[in-house]
């Protein structure tokens, strides 16, 4: 933390913040300017609150300095992590694909997309038991029931399931019937459920909110993570701007960030991130140059019939088309991608 | 919901539209323009999914017309709802004010604090036993022990207690030992808390999302009222831009937005939306003179010492003088407000 | 300027870092720290740029202490300005009115709005002759024409005219028949169109960027006063963001903010910050509570018949109204005001 | 045009707006719903103002339908354009590089960057000769004197000049000595310079606005075009958002959405997109993969030392190592993109 004092600051304003530094358990470091003095903290081992200070008299800032996170960081865990979900793995040097329908309707549309996922050589399968609908009145979801066809997929296909849950009882559903606990991005900072998560024993996957800084995306999953459960994944999925082409603006460059600060695998959701067909592929094949692990992808057998969210889902043969051309960007780029960031 | 044909649609792709129009048993209008066709759908009561549409041949957009609220809408309840919180009310004419500190630190600081709001005239108390933070290292609230000092505060000072639940298990406690439950900005879609809470028989107090349309903000209290508890509280406290002179940037224009569609009661956070004490007091003023029906206040008895948000809390002092102000613009445009929004 | 070192950073990296400051002509100031070295940066009288230092070896972070504003700034000149516009004055005590239309359309419309102005007390007057349309197919405005039209206006009405030049042959007709420069949202990091604004001896009205940060905006009035040209006044008119129920989200703590660092007189445009009729006057009321020195308001005789804007201009009995209610606003709060920030 | 009609409108309401529009010229077409009326409007050939309509008793929304450009779409020009620039051509298969300084800062900056540039194949050279800075005290560039030097590196490394104007003497100016004129994002809705640049005989390259839409930036094309020059290059650079890890925030999906509707090329800036150099390499390869035609990229053989924005700037072997990546990624994908979209 470093205290930006007014140019005008007395001596005594200065003494008096050097003091309450003292009284926090901490050592100042007066450092006189041109025409105006700073101090400096040391001393403190997590981050210091800048509201300490920034209403006191003679006082123009209050700069933080230390990052609030541990356990995300490169700093604790150099290597990449590689984190097993099922029998498969997301952060290693594969592409993974979690591909499926937006939301489980029937065994019959479920099994359908589910073959055309396994035959892409994917080893993930998604698709939502519980659905958080901006209105009351929308398609909420088949429940333990949709988990259940989930579940016959993964027998029938030997595919892992990833599927949101929404609190602690859709939690413990998809701790019993799948494979990794999808945490959405309305649920970002949702940090009871956050915690509940962090007690499973399953992987999470934890969906950017719609307006999270990374600094806030990277502190959710150490929410998780203090609880114990170290098996993170972090999908970027669109944030709200004004931009109105696309449901939502995808911030690719979080992926390089991210690598920069931490050890967590990050994958790119595109069905999500744009809101239409068109887009998805073309932004997949963005996602994977720009160095992420994996795609979450929204497949529908007749888009056109979907119960949620259609626009965005690609039909079975978009869908393999797409696999099929970021499979080759991801060959081409992975190794330069991990030595470069 | 209007279909919005391209310009080189055949006569089949029309067709092909109108049929699924007749499938989901709704009635297509076609309606031939200049250079291309659209087609205007009735017999929906509630609003028709765009998806079904967007992605036919031929399809150049499709337009949503009806608005997919019901409860919190005029069009049910033309007069304006005035909610019973214990033993006060916040909607009618009255300027309703919610005032306490950020976090409940321990029984001195909040008696303190409590004694200026009720000599203030203020009939609401606010103080948080649950905190949302950011940080999973940062002080989380006192929990039951911090509701138990509220519950104090109410039978010392007879004061109402407002105060937020993040889970199920809150919300119970908030049952038991305050007046009006408040689900903040980070679980505004935290669709089974909204739900949870609308179960419940006390009035609730929804902050709007920090990324939250009027829609959404909006269809997020139909959550709560389509459980049967028709007691809502709409609060805006900011939304996240690039603006960064200020925490967060208060959109007080929502104020009449929701006057013009809904009956339920808003009132704003200059506190939180400025997250600057000196900018509390004139956001406070613009939001009573845009016409809200209150103001959630945050006070501490010494700001550079809390534990939480210190930056915007007023001090007591700071606090009576804004009463004063406030009450005097509430005087001068009540009226006006009503009249003519 | 604030050099922070990564925990890792080596003796030679922090060497380099001083090495650097000293070719700079700066002083380098080390700051040892628990995990992490700081290095504070002293010797500059104007801003360091920060990109002498990011991409070293070593280096976590530089943070900018001082800010890049000179003239603006009330270390300069510490007592508010008051601008002289025509025979009138722009910042005291008094509450200034801009009104008219959104575009001059002929003598017609432009007089029956300036007699409802005249009729209100105002001093100013404002109607565009260029518009600034987003589509070249739109009304493009009158013109010199239209500059006539307004000129004559001033002679009948005794209204001081406000009106948008958009580049250097447009200034230089209103410096001839205007009596302030109006430079739009569009144009205020226009930075030759600045310069050249700053060369005239006409008072300017810049109006913020849609997407402007506050330093920015203080920063486009710096270059106009850099030339030479000391009366600017500051106009926050909304800015761009996700919310979508008004066409501009209105930024009104931007008011304390300015008040704050600058002595320059700011108003508020609710007409172009939201965009919508109704909404016009409770944004006025707020603006004028917040602290605003000025409203700038569009007035249009018939406005369901207006070339331009039609949706946000008031009719002159609303535009009356409004006026009545925020003189009594401005009564209340204006001496607390400059009071308090 | 839709209007959409309140639930309570009268006969009488209806029967006006039918009234209005024949008023306009235009044919009005009644469409009456379960619980509203519509009113779709016939007959215009461009697009019609909401604000003829939106304040009218009885009415709910008037909703646009038509898109407002001509030019700058494939209605018109179904094939994709091929912009000649100098010797060299924007917008077929090959990729497209401009590389460069942020800043023409002296001839051996310059001429070692032009060496690394025509070494990579490259057929583009950018360069600022006027400088749009935030701050009127930072380096505003070298001016005529920058162009002469711009020119040198034509004749010498026959590379093709890509350079900003920000007003009209600088276009007159880039005319004579370079090959292709730069409008930089905030100069994109200063019309008086579009006009102008419309009426020279070089093309234009085009940044997008900090905060444009999608159709405000097809529209600022338009405006060029409209004066008779046909030659724009669009330029993705980011936009602002309330996201801060990178400077700006790339919003790559509009690369597809203007293939979509427009056949002028479009290139991605990661430069100034991302503002750090070790986020430039991989949103390049994110924006070759997505489809773009060209990419613009700053170099410097000094980042440290550059006058202008030196964090975003790439060493000449940083630079020729991303050549390298993206070519491939552009031979991959190149066809079925096109293909595609």
């Amino acid at each position: 933390m470093l205290i930006v004092m007014k140019s005008d600051a007395t001596r005594s304003d200065i003494d008096r913040v050097v003091e309450i530094i003292k009284k926090l358990g901490l050592r100042g470091h007066e450092l006189p300017g041109e025409s105006r003095t700073a101090i400096g903290i040391t001393g403190n081992k997590g981050s210091v609150d800048p509201t300490h200070f920034e209403n006191l008299t003679g006082v123009a800032d209050a700069i933080r300095v230390t990052k609030p996170y541990k356990l995300i960081s490169k700093d604790l865990r150099p290597e990449q992590s590689v984190i097993k979900v099922g029998n498969g793995f997301i952060g290693g040097g594969d592409l993974a694909i979690i591909a499926g329908p937006c939301a489980v309707e029937n065994p019959g549309q479920v099994f359908k997309v589910a073959e055309a996922v396994a035959a892409s050589g994917a080893k993930f399968f998604r698709g939502g038991a519980f659905k958080p609908r901006t209105s009351p009145y929308a398609f909420q979801g088949m429940g333990e029931d949709g988990l259940k066809i989930l579940s016959e997929v993964r027998e029938r296909f030997d595919l892992n399931i990833v599927t949101e849950a929404m609190d602690e009882h859709g939690i413990d559903l998809v701790e019993k019937y799948g494979d990794c606990i999808q945490i959405g991005a309305r649920n970002m900072q949702n940090f009871s459920l956050l915690k509940y998560a962090g007690r499973t024993r399953k992987p999470v996957l934890l969906k950017r909110g719609l307006s999270a800084t990374l600094d806030e995306f990277l502190l959710a999953a150490e929410y998780i993570m203090a609880e114990g459960n170290y098996d993170v994944i972090l999908c970027e999925r669109g944030i709200r701007t004004f931009s109105d082409h696309a449901r939502n603006t995808m911030d690719l460059s979080i992926v390089p960030a991210i690598r920069r600060l931490s050890h967590l695998p990050v994958i790119v959701d595109p069905s999500h991130g744009t809101g239409h067909n068109y887009m998805v592929n073309p932004m997949a094949r963005a996602g994977v140059a720009v160095g992420a692990d994996g795609l979450i992808i929204e497949v529908h057998p007749c888009p056109e019939e979907a119960l949620c969210d259609g626009a965005q889902a690609l039909t079975p043969l978009q869908y393999s088309e797409l696999v099929d051309q970021v499979r080759k960007i991801h060959d081409l780029v992975g190794e330069k991608t991990f030595a470069q960031v």
